[in-house]
């Protein structure tokens, strides 16, 4: 099945192909469970901790599986991805593992950290200027000049299919368990993971109600499946959730999650710097502000917990040590 | 068999028993790698994060232990045990599981999310003045009182053979990943968690050298190990390291770790901030100083990792935000 664009729709067995591929190259994050928060809600919580995936966010799976669909040819020319975060060093790493030359694009001004790991994982960085260049047309460019296959961060099949296999873990996590999710919150910006998770629950735990959660001013998707079409951001907005500023639901992804997410929760930053210290102090994890909407959104009571079993993806924990120290601070915490 | 005081000496048998007993009530922790970190150190370096095992230590599962081997009289009596840190958690958390009623003797100044913590895991918590009162004598007092069993921190056999199914853990995941382990590197107090391990390694991978490793100043293993006989530290040195500050090796513990010990390693305070800022940066979880003096060791090359594959345990992760956000501004990650 293709998309009207002629994008080639993903389904369930595209994800378990990707559980295949990922098995003993991506790490089966534990879901983690703290008894203290869970009393405190009067739910029970699980937090699928992929901060602790490698590269330190779920990117590296949908990285890994559409990088291992490559054809021998491909594989040999290399890839382009533009990405100043997350889906940049899941690339780098992916195509180091791979043996595939990578090039990543990136602003010139990105945290020289992510510029340095990008480089440390093996790959070439071509870096541009936010306010003259256009990364697009210079991956483009790329992309044509070397023949290499672009990797799109979330509108690619085998990206989503990757992150679905996120909620396959879950859900197979919480049965050894015993307990049955009732409802499944993911971070969202492009909409990868959800359609991913949302493709993988259909399946494997149909009654589980998945939401989106989003921060304050990038409520796109929330606001595009409330109203039944894509609708964009205002980009001017400052958010502090880098990870999370797509400037509208990717056309592939919002036609997977028009039919299966439940709706879209948003929250503000007081509640995402709260959720920080929460799993600083309760589940010893480090989350980057995007990768802890989800739980800031069963913590501030967005999305109440109690009497439930209720699963949260914290997708990512690359945070500058100054921002994280703020985020402990404001939280109360510091 | 038994020790000279009069203490039964635990043996292998005891380390299986124990993680039968945990099966399902400890989590097994997962073992983390960066290959950023492994590419710097020109080896393989595996972390157990004992931070995200319940209670935020690795004392949850000598505790556990313990109390898994009370009489019925024992356990409707109830225990006691004296800590004003990961000890006092552990215990309260396995005593509210297994339904045993629980009172932990704390100092009144320890921090206040500590005491809270440790009533919120449902013990009752008997204050007491550091300067003026003896906590050993509060605690008898309420045994003899009460009936109460006291629960040692390391000079027990079970609470020793519970902390000895971290390293039969590391040596089952190390085994999956195909690796074999050249050393084993563990934070050291009263030496629980080294024996522990120390019986573990003896018997599923004798070849693996074990070091503990102790903060600058509280090396009293190190040098109790090198000289034959227990010595003691001068406990008015100062130590960010508050985990791990017990006057002396333990009888029972030194009495095996002497045995099966390679050496004994030590680190400043600088060491430790830096491998806490790694912790954050590269393994993405929240370590406390004394947890993280094992990494400390390799980070800062006082152990030599090249060419070789070595595990260190992160023991522990009950550190106060505003500690840690020194700890990354004193290693130049703030």
């Amino acid at each position: 099945m293709t998309s009207s664009s002629g994008f080639r729709v993903p389904d369930f067995s595209n994800v378990q192909a990707a559980a295949d591929d990922l098995r003993g190259q991506a790490v089966e994050t534990p879901l983690l469970e703290s008894p203290l928060v869970n009393a405190r809600l009067g739910g029970r919580l699980l937090v699928k901790a992929e901060v602790l995936q490698r590269t330190g966010s779920f990117k590296f799976r949908g990285a890994f599986n559409r990088l291992s669909w490559l054809t021998d040819d491909e594989r040999a020319a290399g890839v382009v991805a533009f990405s100043s975060g997350n889906h940049a060093q899941g690339v780098a790493h992916a195509a180091a593992l791979l043996g595939v030359p990578a090039t990543i694009v990136m602003p010139r001004d990105a945290p020289p950290l992510k510029i340095e790991n990008t480089r440390a994982y093996g790959a070439e960085v071509v870096l541009y200027d936010r306010k003259t260049e256009n990364r697009e047309a210079i991956g483009e460019a790329l992309a044509a000049e070397r023949g290499l296959t672009l990797v799109r961060p979330y509108d690619d099949p085998d990206v989503i299919a990757g992150q679905g296999t996120v909620a396959l873990e879950v859900v197979e996590q919480a049965r050894l368990k015993d307990l049955h999710l009732d409802a499944f919150l993911v971070p969202c910006g492009g909409g990868g993971l959800t359609a991913g998770c949302a493709l993988a629950l259909a399946e494997e735990s149909p009654d589980t109600a998945l939401f989106t959660v989003e921060p304050e001013g990038y409520d796109d998707t929330a606001r595009s499946l409330a109203g039944g079409q894509r609708v964009e951001n205002d980009m001017s907005v400052d958010s502090v959730c880098d990870a999370l500023l797509a400037p509208t639901p990717g056309e592939l992804t919002f036609g997977i999650n028009t039919c299966l997410v439940s709706g879209g929760l948003a929250v503000d930053e007081a509640a995402v710097f709260r959720a920080m210290a929460t799993a600083f102090k309760d589940y010893k994890i480090v989350v980057e502000p995007g990768g802890a909407v989800a739980l800031a959104a069963v913590l501030s009571g967005a999305f109440d917990v109690r009497d439930k079993t209720v699963a949260v993806v914290c997708s990512g924990g690359n945070v500058a040590p100054d921002l994280f120290a703020r985020a402990l601070a404001a939280a109360g915490e510091g």
